[in-house]
């Protein structure tokens, strides 16, 4: 959606309420040819009725044949053109060790690697070390490394990986990369891709100069590379978007992470579905949008687990009521990407999508499901970024454009 | 599909197979108002069996309600936006008679045409002249026009019409027709659009004068007149831009043309639809990419003739166990355009489409024609080059987008 259409459109002063229930990597694929998917298989009483009075139909992350990140999956629920607004990869390495970035920080994802006595790298994942040791060096680097006028901080996450922050006045992130990607290669310097970058560079140089020699003795870990460098981007406020106060719900730091980035009010970790839903009961008054993130979907999809996954949707659907209860205006089911268990990974397929509202144009079609969704009247392939506007038009949140 | 989101994604180690089986002008139209397609007449039991577990759709080749040349067509069929990538009209026609276009020659269509004792254009195509004329009279020019520095080329095509190529160092095709495209004008001056065209357009302008008195006793084609000035683009080249080892294999030359334009290896001649089999079986270790083109249920359809365009879908359906033997990742069936034979033309009509992947997502319809894919999942008027990452995904070659 272009933002400067929509701006002026708004109707801000309107007390409707939208949740948007994200269940993480719910599209899927049938087992064998002839079978269902996982959400065509769960017995899902409560979505199935709510179809019946629902639009449904399936859309499109980022692009057809694009298998989406989760951060660009999101990004494209909450609006906006996972394209155009693409976040970098030390962001979103950040967020996803519920790291509280500043507007200022320069962040990368780093990998420990092992390196011969020439310097050319020999393992990129410097034998998958295990995260302890990974926790060490990291420590380790940090009180050892000096660099002048900034604040280094590695924040560990699993085995050989980290993330890398430089705090400071007047950093920049458009710095290229001093990973190669390959084995086989030196680590290439860090250079500046903008003049303005060129202080921030010779930082990151410095630190991994000073890194190469403190972690010289180690073994396999013997060296380290970074990239990905980036800040938090400068993107329209979700909430100043689509003029709605925004509250995100969510288990896992990533997701909250993402709805920060975008600005919107984020509650603590939750620890299970149902005390997701009990924030959402308790935060119903003080907020208009409500993005609710089911992770266990995902990572049941992940694990090739296709009975759990299954199960998982169940446990949603019997949820549902308590969400319905509180009445909104516009409910969204959907994914922010397929996760089908048969490819044991995130994939490219489309994800089914039920908007339910008083004031949707019933599709009559009685089952929530990949293929029920075909026949839909929000359309195949639709991209994710159109949701947001349809959701505010439920809620009569829209003004009518020209006269 | 924007290449610069796409190239980075690329999985190149990949050692999956596309097929890509494009029936030329398959899309049709019933005869009668209550009738079937030529598509959905044809008895074709491996293509319906084939649909049960394949995605289908319409794809769009250019836009809602533009018939698109077959040039166009296919290189939306390659990936490539036949917007963006537009072909010149002098391209194209060196391409449609198998004449091997070098980087920097500027090609044009020529048309040998009547004019009056004050050089008015009487007739446009020379009252259709025999071919034999046509090709007597490029001879002659060829022997006679003197052009310092450059060779000339003439290509007789059929009747009134030729190729005509400038070869030489430095030419450039930014040049205005010399057609006008009507009757009762006089041919136009030759110009150059851009200041590094003026030594072109005055060769051009050159040859157009001499011709004309070379010319001047014959009748009716007593002159000429050329369009379309243009030089082989410089594209991206589908095996980079994709990540992929591709082979066309053709019966007709503009196929191979437009394949060699992108950059695919290209087979000699085929002389029958078993032998371009005989080729894919035959190559099939040597490349990832098949282009197999069939040219039949145009020619069928361009002829009025509904059974025979039937008949060749009907061909095609038995040879499609030969394809499927050799176990494609992916297999595309669409056509590069409709030519349904109650128009005896090209026409703006969507496509039929299927995907075949073990990784599809099936739609269970177990039929292949306009209207069931009207209920399939890869949607309705789609774009046909959003077909390219489609059917690379499916033979997973595309890499997750972000984290």
């Amino acid at each position: 959606m272009d933002f400067d259409v929509l701006k002026p459109l708004l109707k801000t002063d309107m007390k409707t309420k939208i949740v948007l229930l994200v269940m993480d990597g719910l599209g899927g694929l049938p087992m064998t040819p002839d079978g269902k998917t996982e959400l065509e298989s769960a017995r899902k009483p409560n979505m199935d009725a709510l179809a019946v009075h629902s639009m449904l139909g399936l859309q499109q992350p980022i692009l057809p044949g694009v298998t989406p990140g989760s951060g660009p999956a999101h990004i494209g629920l909450f609006g906006y053109d996972p394209i155009k607004y693409s976040i970098g990869r030390g962001v979103l390495s950040a967020l996803g060790v519920d790291f509280d970035l500043q507007p200022e920080d320069v962040s990368a994802r780093g990998n420990f690697c092992t390196v011969d006595e020439k310097g050319i790298i020999t393992d990129r994942r410097a034998g998958r070390i295990p995260t302890e040791t990974g926790e060490a060096l990291c420590k380790l680097l940090m009180e050892n490394v000096k660099l002048p006028g900034v604040e280094l901080i590695l924040k560990p996450e699993k085995e050989y990986r980290f993330v890398f922050v430089l705090r400071g006045p007047g950093l920049n992130g458009d710095v290229s990369d001093t990973d190669p990607q390959a084995t086989g290669k030196r680590a290439e310097l860090a250079t500046a891709m903008v003049p303005e970058a060129a202080h921030t560079a010779s930082l990151i140089q410095s630190f991994a100069e000073q890194a190469a020699i403190i972690l010289k003795d180690q073994s396999p870990a013997n060296s380290l590379v970074l990239r990905g460098f980036s800040q938090l981007p400068k993107w329209p406020k979700f909430g100043d978007a689509f003029g709605i106060k925004p509250l995100a719900i969510a288990m896992y730091p990533m997701y909250r992470g993402v709805a920060k980035l975008v600005g919107m009010d984020v509650m603590p970790a939750a620890h299970s579905m149902e005390e997701e839903i009990d924030m959402l009961e308790a935060k119903w008054e003080e907020y208009d949008f409500f993005f609710l993130h089911i992770k266990k979907t995902d990572s049941a999809g992940e694990d090739g687990n296709f009975d759990l996954k299954v199960n998982i949707i169940e446990q949603v659907d019997a949820l549902l009521p308590r969400i319905l209860a509180l009445k909104p205006d516009t409910l969204v089911i959907t994914g922010d990407h397929s996760t089908p268990a048969l490819m044991r990974s995130h994939s490219w397929h489309a994800v089914p999508t039920l908007i339910y509202s008083a004031l949707c144009r019933p599709d009559g079609i009685s089952e929530y499901g990949e293929r029920a969704c075909l026949r839909g009247s929000l359309g195949v392939n639709f991209p994710s970024y159109e949701l947001m506007p349809l959701a505010l038009a439920h809620a009569k949140r829209i003004e009518k454009f020209g006269a």
